[in-house]
């Protein structure tokens, strides 16, 4: 069954994008997933086809229209997809809500540029807002990428090697090991011995260790995460 | 003066795609900042210019070679731009430090595919990892976009109004106050009494009280870093 995307926003020329390449643009050729990118400004019945209007209250920028967003919304078949907006206000964007959301028969995506949305309609037609991370975007557009591509990636039949996704970072709670590959000896620095002694259980170790080193070095909040929920007596 | 960026990538062609787009496309072509993608491939002297191998110890996917890698990094002239490899195990993207990169001459990014780079030229050249969120993606060219758009929107001459800029999210330290704008009643929903009653500092006083609201309930994590800013005797 096809993944269904549909993406509202200014900008519907720039999808695909760099959603189009790789991987990601093999399986939407492949109808795994589908992208439907809808002009918001084409659900204007205002002079000019405006969409935005000056805050109330004052203050710099441009807001989008209540009445211009709804009409925009109203217009998708809704089909159980989460309706999204893409907003640094937003409860940040986790893998185990791409792992949701890549459960989902697809999903809406709502860009915002200018100020962004009017709060009514966010509260009118029960719109869900999604950080992508704490910092400052031009639109919602690349945020929609990054969402997108993050869940097509889970689908099935896209990534060719669902181990490589098993052992990834966040997968297992914690960032993932270093990598090495050819050649053993590169600049005077050699790939670790234990990577190249053929003793599997002497690997797996080595990198458990690894993550869990520097997960406590530089993210020591997914390590305390990942601590009590081992002491809770989960296991891998 | 021009901001610089360099990307390191496998697909050049997916640049400027959304980054040519709006304010940000606009600047490019006024060369506020400039873009350069260059394709990692082109530095393999590797048979049919292979990038990349199997994992040393074993495991799924595959690994960016460090010697192809470094002759792509070793072939940009650096000019005091930092060196940044964008990856989930990197230190996440903030607006603070969108800020510091917008005061520098330029970025050099490099994108990993596959299982990313063999961790002996990230420590050989200095590579400075940077995660935009706590998500996998197909690869860093989306996260490099998200990187340049935050940053670029931030140089002189690019956003029309840099009032607007400094009331956003995360720049006063809280996720931004809800925005409205006419009709002043949709739906049976009013704008806000406040916002239309011409008192400027009502409008701010009502604004901050939101913004608090707000951050507190959606983020604790910021409400406590903002709370303990406040405390320490630093006022707006």
């Amino acid at each position: 069954m096809t993944y269904q995307s549909t993406i509202l926003t200014l900008f519907p020329d720039a999808f695909p994008g760099i959603l189009g390449t790789s991987i990601i643009g093999r399986a939407l050729e492949n109808e795994i997933w589908s992208l439907e990118a809808l002009d918001i400004r084409a659900f204007s019945d205002h002079k000019h086809r405006s969409v935005d209007d000056t805050p109330a209250g004052g203050g710099a920028g441009m807001v989008l229209r209540p009445d211009v967003v709804a009409s925009a919304i109203d217009a998708v078949d809704r089909k159980d997809r989460p309706l999204i907006y893409l907003s640094p206000r937003g409860k940040p964007l986790s893998q185990a809500r791409v792992r949701k959301l890549a459960s989902d028969p697809g999903v809406i995506l709502i860009c915002g540029r200018f100020e962004g949305l009017d709060e009514r309609v966010i509260e009118a037609r029960g719109i869900e807002e999604v950080s992508i991370g704490d910092y400052i975007l031009a639109g919602g557009e690349v945020a929609a990428m990054v969402l997108l591509e993050a869940v097509v990636r889970l689908l099935p039949g896209v990534a060719g090697n669902h181990d490589s996704l098993s052992e990834e970072s966040f997968e297992s709670g914690l960032l993932e090991y270093p990598h090495y590959t050819r050649p053993r000896v590169w600049e005077d620095r050699s790939i670790p011995d234990v990577l190249l002694s053929g003793d599997h259980g002497a690997v797996a170790k080595w990198r458990q260790e690894q993550s869990e080193a520097i997960t406590k070095q530089r993210r020591p909040d997914i390590w305390e995460a990942w601590v009590k929920k081992s002491k809770a007596g989960k296991p891998d």
